[in-house]
């Protein structure tokens, strides 16, 4: 895919030992490519001054745009300064204005003079352009070199990504203008494996060389992109179409809902109100639908029947049926279904039943082992699944299988 | 810290789009730090061959192991292993043995053979050893190239910290055992910010020089951790002491295991059960609950009363009560906790009624305002909170204040 090659550095030792989770990385490479940059790649280094010389030399060969963020820090460790100046073979200027904003800001928060080390934080490479920081002391900059730019930010996710916004996005539109936006469309599947879907595929990326398609495998779902310059999007019109057809009816979204927000959408459309009944699940299928804002206009209650005695006194499910046929069956699914829309005023609902696992599995039942109904007063359907992850994965599968299989019976479709 | 130069390569577009934020680069970076590997950077790349291949070559100049994750899915876009031969000179072979486990598991699971696509997944480097996959079919490998290695794994996190366990580890001390461990503690502090449990912390830290004290904010908890070599093992067992009494008694764990599955077996060891009434929470504190394996032993039930009238209808909260004070009040958590526990056989429980936002704010009963009650037949207690969080956030928060407090009551102490 074209778009402006651009490279991301982020600084720091305490990133190497793993000790906390980045955060700058994804925000930047999401902004940079909605803008038209293609990004090479995300690096993590060490605050050591060699590294990220090397590191920025040889982002520089391959990228137009170097973004460096981190190590701006007052402290002696503290060296991305150093290291970028060394890299472009500038000098290092004291900027006396932001000296003084920075003395200016320490008299005002604390009433004294900064620390020695502070100075430090107004030095740039010579030449630079200072991006101003807002938020802190640490100062940010874009030193040039040719037609590249090398762009440096703080580290704090607030402090860089306000830089970002108000400082960086303007400059990038003064100096690199030239840039391609692009458009994209997000495609949510469900029910298919990804190797399925990708078969399904083969064709159509083949069909439309001039798009990208990638996949990503956010369990339980894939999420399907299609990419492509803003000038085509008729083709990205017309490929969407193909492939809505081509994962029917699997593809149960376009755009950053989910399968709870779309089911609530539908539900809420049509009037209705949905109750859920849960065992192995234990009250995630509800956490999953209330996670959505408004919710409460079309679920209003659920039940997390986790005991036999709780499906028999919740859901008034027959003693008899749980011994004859176990708690993890079709009939004891359907009953709590039933006593559920019994004891709601919702019009439709579901139930869930199963063995999540790691324990309880026999050789008839074994772990993974879910029985599902879902309907209305009038129509109720039951089926058994046979899931083979582990407990977490195992559960979230059966919450997200009930309400797809809702979301189908809504629509009036199969779930095929 | 010193050790065996290594370097981490993350392979796939949507890293690079920014649409997930990566789980295995610090997983990784602190297994490979507490084994002795000095993590020279953590790289993010896209799913292309050419930039692939340079990298690796690249990081094997500096570094006796690159660890590569992702882009070994069956699907198009998946060519890591493609790369990885070519930077190491090395012919793609078909695996016999690991085609034949990849069609067992789809005739299996399935009833089907593989799908074109799925037979990349069993090609690896000539030479390279297998690294068995348990989760799923994409295959993991280590490539040599004289003392270096080239191991690779899947991305899905389950599988790549799976298999980083369970196969490169062994690999890695096999072959390159030279190193010297680190030994870590984790401990788990819930209640306190960040800021104050640096605070709480900062004599330790100069006390114990020898040792490395680092922060992480794993929302809604603290984890803080202490590192030194294992030959230290006397010093973390003397500053483990003085940072247990230090964050007493916000710290609630030390180790893996997280709230809920503390709490569980605090209340199995007391053959207590525990019911949970959730309104704003609907149903996630239930979930967090029954997320512990073998929970049915001490959670047996738990009432999702989204809506005012499941509140009377499932729980007998007085309709005059929610008129008067409001569905979000201190009463009608009171309320909802003794409705819960009289409708279980529970001895414990807790009620959650709150505003999580974006919507339903007052000035009086801002977002985030959540009153949880807590509690058994004989004695109840109820706290109004104030979250100044997102929706998602404001309810795991919330989730977790209740399951602190009642832990805190099951061990007969004040939360402080």
């Amino acid at each position: 895919m074209s778009g402006i090659a651009a490279s991301i550095l982020l600084i720091g030792d305490e990133l190497m030992a793993g000790e906390i989770e980045d955060r700058n990385g994804p925000y930047l490479a999401d902004q940079l490519t909605r803008q038209g940059f293609r990004i090479r790649d995300i690096r993590f280094l060490a605050d050591d001054v060699e590294g990220i010389a090397a590191a920025v030399t040889e982002a520089l060969r391959a990228c137009r745009l170097v973004v460096v963020c981190g190590g701006l820090g007052p402290t002696s460790d503290d060296r991305t300064t150093e290291a970028v100046a060394q890299a472009l073979g500038k000098q290092l200027i004291l900027d006396e204005e932001q000296w003084e904003r920075i003395r200016k800001i320490f008299s005002l928060l604390r009433g004294e003079e900064p620390p020695p080390g502070n100075e430090k934080q107004a030095k740039l490479p010579e030449g630079a352009d200072v991006l101003l920081n807002e938020m802190g002391t640490a100062l940010g900059y874009v030193a040039r070199q040719g037609e590249d730019a090398v762009a440096v930010l703080p580290g704090p996710p607030k402090e860089n990504q306000h830089m970002f916004e108000m400082q960086l996005l303007p400059w990038l539109d003064r100096h690199m203008p030239d840039r391609s936006r692009w458009a994209a469309r997000v495609f949510r599947v469900f029910g298919l494996p990804e190797s399925e879907v990708g078969h399904r595929l083969s064709n159509l990326e083949t069909e439309y060389r001039d798009l990208r398609v990638s996949y990503r495998f956010h369990f339980p779902e894939i999420l399907v992109k299609l990419r492509g310059d803003v000038e085509a999007e008729d083709r990205l019109k017309a490929a969407s179409a193909d492939l809505e057809k081509l994962l029917e009816p699997h593809l149960y979204s376009t755009g950053e809902e989910r399968l709870p927000a779309v089911l609530g959408r539908e539900l809420e459309r049509r009037d209705l109100r949905i109750v859920a009944a849960e065992s192995c699940t234990g009250g995630l299928a509800a956490k999953l639908l209330t996670d959505v804002p408004g919710s409460s206009a079309w679920m209003e209650r659920g039940f997390v029947v986790y005991s036999n005695q709780s499906k028999q006194q919740l859901l008034g499910v027959p003693e008899e049926m749980l011994k004859q046929h176990g708690a993890v069956s079709e009939p004891v699914a359907l009953a709590m279904l039933e006593g559920a829309l019994e004891r709601s005023d919702a019009q439709i609902g579901f139930a869930v039943t199963g063995i999540a696992g790691p324990g309880g599995g026999t050789l008839g039942r074994p772990v993974g082992t879910v029985c599902i109904a879902w309907g209305d007063q009038d129509r109720s359907q039951v089926e058994t699944h046979t899931f083979y992850w582990d407990r977490e994965y195992n559960r979230l599968l059966s919450a997200w299988m009930a309400m797809y299989l809702v979301y189908q019976l809504v629509l009036g479709r199969q779930s095929g």
